[in-house]
Formats: structure tokens, C-alpha cells, sequence
């Protein structure tokens, strides 16, 4: 029995990179998404991503009465409105610019709203989380004093201990892990330290949790209550006004994807293995959503919390960053 | 001594294709423009075209004070308030969507109002004025469907006569020859016919007349005076109300650039040899474009008709075309 209030809530999904379609879209209405940030750029170059936001531009065209895309929070507000999901267009990579700091304007323009600085191995940025960092390199300062400007968010999920540090002190604007996990429950690459987790919201940055199964403790064990207790040690050791949700949906994709994501540049040496890819029990598909909020209402979490966890934070902190 | 007919008029040229920077934008205001068609693709494929709009990004940026981009005709009359000159991203050819339509909708969203269908040779939409023409193209067709959908113009000035015709009974929007003259006064591939000077009008259509001195009787001899009979003998065929100006001004640029735009593909079989392009005394700058003005007052046009001319007309027509 539902109490309502994640069907009265705004409900922000900070990380999903799934098969997108119609399937998809239908999901996330499903689920009661407000907004999601969706992945177009992991390894791609410039003109492949343009023709990924082409496809984008495509479905938000088609699927109108599900989607509709997200250039500032209003959209978002609006979005729950009119009863559709608000589509943010992220990069996990900033190949997508190549070496044209004045590309990310472009993209800003045709929506690009939240770009991580690496992914798990090093660019022209800096380095990401599964190889030795040296930190953000010169060029990579001013990436990211152009995104400040626009208004783009810096990710740093995939992103290694150097140059997430040197991110979250040079940017003038918050900047985010939107998907991780702590690594005080399990050790892990990807995973952030108590100590990362508390530098990044001291300075005014945000955590997004993700429910990825290989990172979490019990693994392809999990449910969506191990889940809910991921999210509640980040809230321990952040508070709870600047966490909130980044599930890492791979939904609809196999081990076709699953190689070229682990591969650096989608076809290099292997990066990790993360076995066969089940999302906790409770939460296997976006439409399970709801499920998520009923856990932290089973958790004994006040609404208040709930909303702002679910939504409400990922709102506030994309206002900072966007402007608007 | 000045009227004040030219301060007081939205002034629209339909079609300049200089060396742009501040040097240009600087003779646009000392000329009195309200706007401009600026060229920003002639031979380059996708991404040096997403270059050049990279390029006019940040001179919109660093010259604020002079331009400001024009993406609906709102803007246009906001320039003439700010005292600055809108400028219009317009394309020569379709190369810089290369085979994907669907870069249309990105490149209209970055500030593309004005596309022309081909640059006088063959591409995949038809053929230009320099060779044999067979026509609109199926793949043309769509892109005439996509431009109209998405409001682009098409433009028609130094496209083939059956393209030309082709493109003119598909469309849906009005479309423009916006820099042509009457091949009445002066024989030549570039200049139209009487028989399509009407057949473009009578269609919803519009004709912008331009000065390039190869194309007008006197040629290099030509001056401002030569220009305003040229428009004349236009808008005798066409009346006052479908007729503007595309000066074709081509500030700044030397042999390189003719060499360039005058073989195939900027480097293939020469096409045609303006000899030295010297415009009509009294027209040779931007800056001197109220001169242009004074001459239509000289030859006793009724302030209404000038008005009409030197901008209201575009700002009509680009209004139908864009749909604000």
C-alpha cells in the first residue's frame, strides 16, 4: 500500500545510461521519474556524440508524451507537472569535446547539463578511477572553468582521488559524484573513502548514491534494503540536504555493452569485470522505483528526509550549478 | 545631409559572407544594419562547420557591445533597440549537414535560420548554377520537409534553375534567391530570369538583390546608382513587397578566398573568374550602406517602398519562415 508520497514527490534519478526507447521511456513513467540524468558521451568522440543528441532530439520528438528535455530546473518542475519524465543530457567522458574547450558550448546550448571530468582512465582532463592519477591537468583547469561559466555540472563518479580533488577546490560552482557507493562497506575503485565523501560536500559539492551491485557489499545479493543502507551511511557522514539518488540503470543492455564500457576506450585493455550484472531485489528495473521510497519510509526515514533524498536535493544543487 | 530615414529603418542585408571580427562589426554599425544573413558554410562538412559556429559563439561573447545573435525576428527587433546588429548564421551550401538530416535540428537550435540548397555545383540535395541541373534530389526533398518543420529558409541564389523550380513548388515556407540579380540587365549563370524572378514571388517567394559587380551590367564600373536600377527592374517584375537587399559584401577577404569559393569544393575545376571584385563606388564598405539608402531616395522611391527594401520586407518573410 502506497503512502503517496513518491507520486507526490519530484523525483530525480541522477545517473542512468540505459538501451533508451520507447521501453525505456515507459519504464520511467512507470517509476515515477521526474528527471534523469541520461548518458549520451562515455567514449565517444565529437561528431559521434552530436549524433547522439541528434538521436535525442529525435525521441524527445517522438516520445513527446513521455519526455521532454531538460535545459533548466524550471523544465523539471514543469515536467512533473505535465506528467513526463525531464531528460538531462549527461556525459560520463569529456571526449565528446575533443580538444575544443569552446565545443562545451555548443552542447550546453543543445542541453548538455552535467559532464564527468574522466571515465575510469585518464584524457586530455585528467585520469579516471581504475589507473594511477596525477591529478587535473592545465587544459582540464580550463574545461572546467568553461563548464563554471556555462553552467555545467562537473561529475566525478568514474573520476580518480587527484583529480576529484583538484575539481572540487578549482571549480567555482558545486560538483558531484552522482553515482557512487562508500567504500567503508565495500573496497572497491569506484567506491569514495569517508574522508572523499565529507571533503566533497564540505565544499558545497553532492553525492549521488548508486545501487550498482558489484560495488555494493552483497554484491548480485543485494536488495534494495542494502541498498537504502548504502544510501544512509553516505547520509551519516554527509547529512542528509545534499545526497540523493544515482541508480546506474543499465537497463536493456548486455555484455555487449558491459565489454565496451570496461574496455578503456571501449576496445583497449580490460578494466574490471563486473561478472553478471543483477540490480538488487526490489529495484531490477527503472518502473521498481517506487519500491526505493517505500524502503526508506520501511527504514523508519521521516518524509521530509525521503523527499529531499529522492529529489528535492538533486533540484536545489542543479539550480546552483544551472542558474536557473 | 541625411533624411533620417536610414537611423530611423530596420536595415536588413541578406547576405554577407566577409572576413568577420571586429573590424566588420564595427563598419555594421557605422552602416546603419539591423541585421544581417552571415555565411558560416560554403564548402565545409560537419564539424569545421560546427567550428565556425564555435567561432561565432565567442565573438557574439567578445564583441556584445556590436552584435548580438538573431534566432527569431524578436531579436531582430531588440538589436534595433540596443543599437547593435543582429546577426542571422546562414549556410551557402548543405555540406555541413553532410548525410544526416537530423543535424538540421541541431544547427537550427544553435542560431541556422537561412540554409542555401546547393553553391553552384552538385551535392546531395541537387545542383548549382555552374553545371547541368537535375533537379531536387529525393534526399533534397527531405531536407526541404526537415527545413520546413524545423524553420530554416531556403535559399536559392546560387542554386540551378530546375532545383531552383523544384525547391520552389516542395516548399511548404516561402524560400529566397537573398542575393541575386536579373540576368535582364546582365546575362550570366548567377542572375535570374524575369520568368523566374516572377515565379519565385508568385509563389510566396522573395527576391534579395545583391551588387557583386561580375554579376551587374557595368561590372567593375558599377556604383550605388547601378545598383538601385537593378533593384528597380526587380521590383518592377516583382513588386515592392517581396524585394530586399543581399548585398553579397565580401569585406576583408582577398584572392584566397575568391580562389576558394570559385573552384569546386574549394579546391576542384574552376567554376568561374570574377576578375578583381571591386563593388560600387559609393557601396564599396559595409559602413557606406546608407549611401545605398540615399540613392533609392535620389531615384524618388516614396519613403514607404525604401522602408519596405532595406528591411521590413526580410523582417516579414523571415518571420513567416521562422514562425516568431
Amino acid at each position: 500500500m502506497s503512502s503517496g508520497l513518491h507520486e507526490r514527490s519530484i523525483v530525480i534519478d541522477g545517473l542512468i545510461v540505459s538501451n533508451f526507447g520507447r521501453e525505456v521511456f515507459e519504464d520511467m513513467r512507470k517509476g515515477g521519474l521526474t528527471a534523469a540524468n541520461c548518458t549520451c558521451c562515455i567514449w565517444e568522440g565529437f561528431t559521434e556524440t552530436m549524433r547522439n543528441v541528434m538521436r535525442w532530439k529525435q525521441w524527445f520528438r517522438e516520445h513527446g508524451n513521455l519526455i521532454k528535455q531538460v535545459y533548466t530546473t524550471r523544465d523539471i518542475v514543469e515536467a512533473k507537472k505535465e506528467g513526463k519524465t525531464g531528460i538531462i543530457l549527461g556525459w560520463q567522458n569529456v571526449t565528446g569535446i575533443e580538444d575544443q574547450i569552446g565545443y562545451l558550448g555548443l552542447f550546453k546550448e543543445l542541453g548538455v547539463g552535467i559532464v564527468q571530468m574522466a571515465y575510469n582512465t585518464q584524457n586530455l582532463v585528467g585520469t579516471g578511477c581504475y589507473e594511477k592519477d596525477g591529478g587535473l591537468s592545465d587544459f582540464g583547469r580550463e574545461v572546467v572553468a568553461e563548464m563554471n561559466r556555462l553552467g555545467i555540472m562537473c561529475d566525478l563518479s568514474h573520476v580518480g582521488p587527484e583529480t576529484s580533488k583538484d575539481v572540487i577546490l578549482h571549480s567555482k560552482k558545486p560538483v558531484a559524484y552522482s553515482h557512487c557507493l562508500p567504500a567503508g562497506l565495500k573496497s572497491h575503485p569506484r567506491n569514495k573513502s569517508d574522508e572523499q565523501l565529507k571533503f566533497i560536500v564540505d565544499r558545497g559539492g553532492f553525492v549521488g548514491v548508486t545501487m550498482f551491485p558489484p560495488f555494493l557489499k552483497r554484491g548480485a545479493q543485494s536488495n534494495v534494503d542494502d541498498y537504502v543502507e548504502a544510501i544512509e551511511y553516505v547520509i551519516n557522514i554527509c547529512g542528509d540536504e545534499r545526497v540523493g539518488i544515482g541508480t546506474d540503470f543499465t537497463q536493456g543492455y548486455g555484455k555487449p555493452f558491459f565489454d565496451w564500457i570496461t574496455h578503456d576506450k571501449g576496445y583497449g585493455r580490460r578494466l574490471t569485470d563486473f561478472g553478471d550484472v543483477i540490480n538488487p531485489e526490489g529495484l531490477r528495473t527503472i518502473g521498481e522505483w517506487p519500491n526505493l521510497t517505500a524502503a526508506m519510509e520501511r527504514r523508519g526515514w521521516s518524509p521530509a528526509r525521503i523527499e529531499r533524498v529522492i529529489g528535492a536535493n538533486w533540484l536545489s544543487v542543479l539550480r546552483d550549478v544551472w542558474g536557473a
